[in-house]
């Protein structure tokens, strides 16, 4: 069998630790695919010193690699949506098959990359997209295939699951875990990316379009960051019997599909509950096999780089029979997508961890208990602490069931205005996970 | 397309929810395949109240569907080793593709069935045999296909599961929780397939096998049930920080590959050790994406007919490709097994926790410690506990450092011998899967 040609266009942290597995794991890679599988072409503007590129060719402008005829696969990881969509659409039109990390890529583009690589005939893999080395991709599109899939929820990002982690641990605040976050190199300089959810909403418009079999529509995704999480928040859940993770939830409801990413109350005895660290966890519930859970490394050099080999084996295994999409892009084939509708966050219906400071007199409560009755918000707990010595105000805590989040908001904006409540009244979202 | 027709061959559990699943999501599935995929063939000696079969042809003799022309893919679901083996033969013989859920036939004869597949050109799937709807050997075979595996540990026995979890919560014994599982029909009248561990190591064998890329070995397997396992160590071994589990574990060493099962302390913090119930989990290290962990129903119709479909609809997606074994049986190249030898458990290397009933009088913990000292045994953690008031023995509950099972179990021979200690010593593992 003659050998596949990888061309690897990157060789920042991805593609060097992909260069790494490939040369190290080799002849287990060859005896898997059934045909040995090179680097024949490395794309980078520099070389890395934490992996040897040996014989290799290198081209400092990536485009030579895409335009290489001895080249089967292109695996794109240089990032970004520019020169990366550049290229993967080259690489395509040159009638290579695509292997990329690029989730901003796939949840911006995908509709369109894809379309160009079905007219093509060739494959775009992306397995290293989502939640780093957990085959997750391969098992909503392949494994569950069998399955309607109702819902699912995920810590996808990696970061901000340490930062709450850290928080919970070690009862630190935001701003302090943030730092040690940035200091063991888990955040950036900006983390805007990581804890404001939009890196976990890529992901989770990925996902929602393989379960759902609908096209991406990465715009329509709610997201609410952590960085408003306080330590007073962390506490209080834990009392309550519950975490806080920043999950991304995609759900069908006969009103529409629900993409949100937030931060969100889990009960502690779950198994994403105790996903704890930069670790990223998947939950899929489907109605045949009911709920399955996918755990592991969501990031990192080589976790990353065993989702790339692995949509490269999955293409060296084809391309020896025949090169064609065995698997279609989004699961469903092109022509199958549904166009489902996505709800607003206002008609999403979930359960609600409400914080606020009262004064501590008779009335204040009931007055409280009313409103949200009236909205048509049920209570199903409430803690109410002890005064502070030293203040007139008391926090209450309560947990209501499932509504409807505009009836929240509207009860939470008629609370904010008595002037026997103070400062901002909190809202974090609760699933069960039931 | 034309349509891909499948050949039913048993009307159980499993086939009846297949057949329920495969109707249902009939429009689900056909968008993901890229055909439509029609039963058009059911061999069952009787019909089963709990699935309509409609216009399906029904004949009661099995044999008749994998002679019947129009079959590409015959799925076996009848169990056992004897007739199963013979129609999985038949089958292939036919030129027809197989997907069975028979971890029994797989773990015995499985190398001589996929030798037979490979000659006809033909392939066998069996994604349902373990771990019921978990797609953990989609996840080995292909989503780890870049990494070097270096063990994997599972809870791949549900009434295993079931009977430690009650154990646990409800502080029960061995005999009652198994009641409890015969009356909630987890477990079977004679229960000895599942508790005794035989179910665990068939699963096992195949797990091992494509992790390591070596034929199947089942005689080779260790195996020790949760039968002996005490309320008592249930207790002590919580104390400690661990819950009890029973695990199959396969580990590459230096010196030959582990197979083993039985009961083993784990951790608490650990997702394993919160793994409950009748659910099942495979925690599986990999050298590139270290630890992934994989969780979901390990049986009942529907959780594992998710899997018997995945299987179908890999087949239906290559078939429209062409008849061809994308993905080798054992993950690897038939001509690229390697024969590893398999280490006898005298051999293994694990820590331990040991339990038995001494005199409480000066110098008999020395004697013991100094037993354990000799045979190269170190000790992690001791609780000796307070002396019941109406017995001269105390218990005295150890937890050792990892050792070789041959020096754990001298030691234990020897302390068995001593005047001072009193009945069994207890010994059961300890992973700490880190």
């Amino acid at each position: 069998m003659k050998p596949v040609k990888v061309g690897l266009c990157g060789l920042g942290t991805v593609g060097s630790g992909t260069v790494n597995v490939m040369t190290r794991n080799a002849q287990e890679i060859a005896a898997r695919a059934g045909c040995d599988i090179v680097i024949e072409h490395i794309g980078a503007r520099r070389d890395n010193p934490v992996c040897s590129t040996g014989d290799i060719r290198v081209s400092r402008d990536i485009f030579e690699v895409v335009q290489d005829p001895s080249i089967d696969i292109v695996v794109e990881l240089i990032g970004g949506t520019t020169t990366a969509k550049e290229l993967v659409l080259a690489a395509i039109r040159n009638g290579k098959h695509v292997v990329t990390a690029n989730k901003a890529l796939i949840a911006e583009f995908g509709n369109e990359v894809f379309q160009e690589a079905h007219a093509k005939g060739v494959s775009v893999a992306f397995e290293a997209a989502v939640a780093g080395g957990i085959p997750i991709i391969k098992a909503i599109r392949e494994g569950l295939a069998g399955n309607r899939i109702e819902w699912l929820a995920g810590i996808i990002n990696g970061t901000g699951n340490f930062i709450l982690s850290e928080m919970r641990d070690r009862g630190r605040d935001f701003a302090d875990a943030l730092k040690d976050a940035q200091n063991l190199g888990y955040a950036e300089a900006d983390p805007t990316f990581d804890v404001e959810g939009i890196d976990a909403a890529h992901k989770l418009v990925i996902l929602a379009s393989m379960a759902f079999g609908m096209p991406l529509q990465f715009e329509k995704v709610f997201t609410e960051g952590i960085s408003r999480v306080s330590a007073a928040d962390v506490a209080y859940a834990d009392e309550l019997g519950y975490r806080i993770k920043h999950l991304g939830i995609a759900r069908q409801t006969a009103k529409g599909v629900e993409l949100r990413v937030h931060p969100t109350l889990v009960p502690y005895k779950r198994l994403l509950a105790n996903v704890d660290g930069v670790m990223n966890a998947v939950l899929v519930k489907s109605d045949a096999v009911g709920p399955t859970l996918y755990y592991g490394a969501g990031a990192g050099a080589e976790a990353t780089a065993s989702a790339v080999v692995a949509d490269v084996v999955d293409l060296a295994r084809t391309l020896t029979v025949e090169a064609k999409q065995r698997v279609p892009h989004l699961g469903v084939q092109a022509d199958n997508l549904s166009e489902l509708p996505v709800l607003p966050i206002d008609e999403v219906e979930t359960a609600y961890y409400v914080r606020m400071s009262a004064l501590d007199k008779p009335g204040v409560l009931s007055t409280i208990t009313q409103i949200l009755s009236e909205a048509g918000v049920s209570i199903e707990a409430l803690i109410q602490k002890e005064q502070p010595e030293d203040q007139d105000m008391v926090p209450i805590i309560l947990v209501t069931n499932r509504s409807v989040e505009k009836n929240l908001m509207a009860a939470i904006e008629r609370i904010q205005a008595l002037p026997t409540v103070a400062g901002e009244v909190v809202h974090i979202r609760l699933e069960t996970l039931g």
